[in-house]
């Protein structure tokens, strides 16, 4: 049984308020696996990647033990490049320069050695690529979470609803909720898109943290106040891998155990952006972690006993 | 001992895109005072309206428990008049108009009667006018809590922060803190308030929830999701006046304490936002607040045990 990552795998070239990097690795799949391997036994990994994708890297991967037969290299071609600039308040960016390379005809192959896919973490990436995943895999995951952005929504919503209708958990930011629904309240928008299919939404609010709804209950995980938010690139990435990863490590998929998932997922994205890239989340100890989740408790719990 | 209010008390008038109001009862003391009522046996209000002013909502305020002897009514002057409309996002507004009137020349009187006081709320006003309250009390409250706006420091810095070196706690918004400090990250914000005097700092986050600083804790409490906010003036009063209420029922000042007052002040701020004005503050009942503060722990407590 294993949790198989689904996403671009990439290079970044990135500006902040605080520097900026030349192209460093980047993308949705890397740092959601790079994430869920923390907690999760085995990850599978499906991307593409030109020639020029260092093989250090994938080293690196194995390391985390994020298997990457399903990682396709293809010679004579380059890896998929972004590149952008963040504004002071670090919620909003610019985008550069964005180059799709070996991403333009990206067929995911599903080697027969993932099949046993339980869970399957589809990042953000063209629908109709999310949708064969889905359609290759022999058997239906037991929990397909599913992330997607803006763009898609613009020009792909039909498939992007097809794709919404099949799966477990979609993550969406508030602003990507509201142009889903055309409703303002987050309450509202997410009544509608449970109605499109999903059980779980999430609703992503970045520095302001993420609500959970499921039926007609919502949790809400802060995000760690931080002294500095040094490059949010990759943050939702890695938060929905802490959270697939936490339960694909646990196997409970009930809502109690989501609650928990979202708050191991809000602390590896408080680690991801305190360093450009990957840096930060590559090399995590358990006391880090630990002590990460005990700010969490102590950010937001209270006693009250109502009599 | 008691509670002492002091603050606005005023005619507003209100369009938000569910509507619009004529004149209507508002004022940052109004707001408090009625929310403190909730839990605090005895409010003292200090303030001041014009011979405009109904006695019915005197009356109201009278049959919640908040004495008016410190009410000056000004013989043939009008009331402060704000009129303000709210964009969709309901976190922005402009104001229409502004009318001092009695407030232009406002020389807050202190009852003998109310010398007992042991909490102090100071809504917003000008900071020479609350400093004058607290030179006035002959005997330091036990807690002091003050509230201000980004005005009062584009105008009066100054005696902003001499006030704000005078107090136990600061209650300001998320930009007005960082206006405050020239800080972007509320936690480099925090440390330079907290420095300036105050022992807590609450950054008020509007929907996104507020935040409790205190040496070097923090504490988190969110916004209840809703499906509508209606009407989001006095909000924050109402947080404040929920808030101060709850420990001065309890007069306990610990930290624990204050997280538990900040749940209350937020479960009445989401009160308040449902209907216009004071009207859904004006009446309600325990099995509703019970209710409400459930939904609050519901929304945030999770259950992970580190091992």
């Amino acid at each position: 049984m294993s949790l198989l990552v689904v996403g671009t795998v990439a290079f970044d070239a990135i500006e902040t308020p605080f520097g900026k990097t030349d192209k460093i690795i980047g993308g949705a799949a890397t740092y959601a696996s790079l994430a869920a391997s923390y907690f999760a036994p085995k990850i599978n990994l499906v991307g593409v990647v030109g020639d020029d994708f260092p093989q250090s890297t994938i080293q690196d991967f194995n390391n985390h033990n994020i298997r990457t037969e399903g990682l396709q290299i293809i010679e004579g071609e380059k890896s998929f490049f972004w590149s952008g600039r963040y504004h002071t308040d670090m919620n909003s960016r610019d985008t550069l320069d964005t180059q799709l390379n070996v991403l333009a005809n990206f067929d995911p192959i599903i080697p027969d050695s993932y099949q046993d896919c339980e869970f399957l973490m589809l990042g953000n990436l063209m629908p109709k690529i999310q949708l064969q995943v889905i359609e290759r895999l022999r058997k239906r995951p037991k929990l397909i979470v599913m992330d997607t952005m803006n763009f898609w929504m613009d020009m792909a919503m039909d498939d992007l609803l097809k794709n919404i209708s099949m799966i477990d958990v979609l993550t969406i930011n508030d602003a990507e909720a509201r142009q889903l629904t055309n409703e303002y309240s987050l309450v509202k928008a997410a009544k509608k898109i449970l109605n499109m299919g999903p059980k779980y939404l999430i609703i992503k609010k970045g520095e302001h943290g993420a609500l959970l709804f499921h039926n007609n209950e919502v949790f809400f995980a802060p995000a760690l106040p931080l002294e500095d938010v040094f490059d949010p690139t990759g943050a939702g990435d890695t938060f929905a891998g802490g959270f697939i990863g936490y339960l694909a490590k646990t196997r409970d998929i009930s809502f109690s155990s989501m609650k928990r998932a979202i708050i191991y997922g809000s602390a590896m994205a408080s680690f991801c952006v305190e360093k450009f890239g990957t840096e930060r989340i590559m090399n995590l100890d358990s006391d880090e972690l630990n002590e990460r989740i005990q700010e969490f408790i102590d950010l937001v719990q209270f006693d009250i006993t109502l009599v």
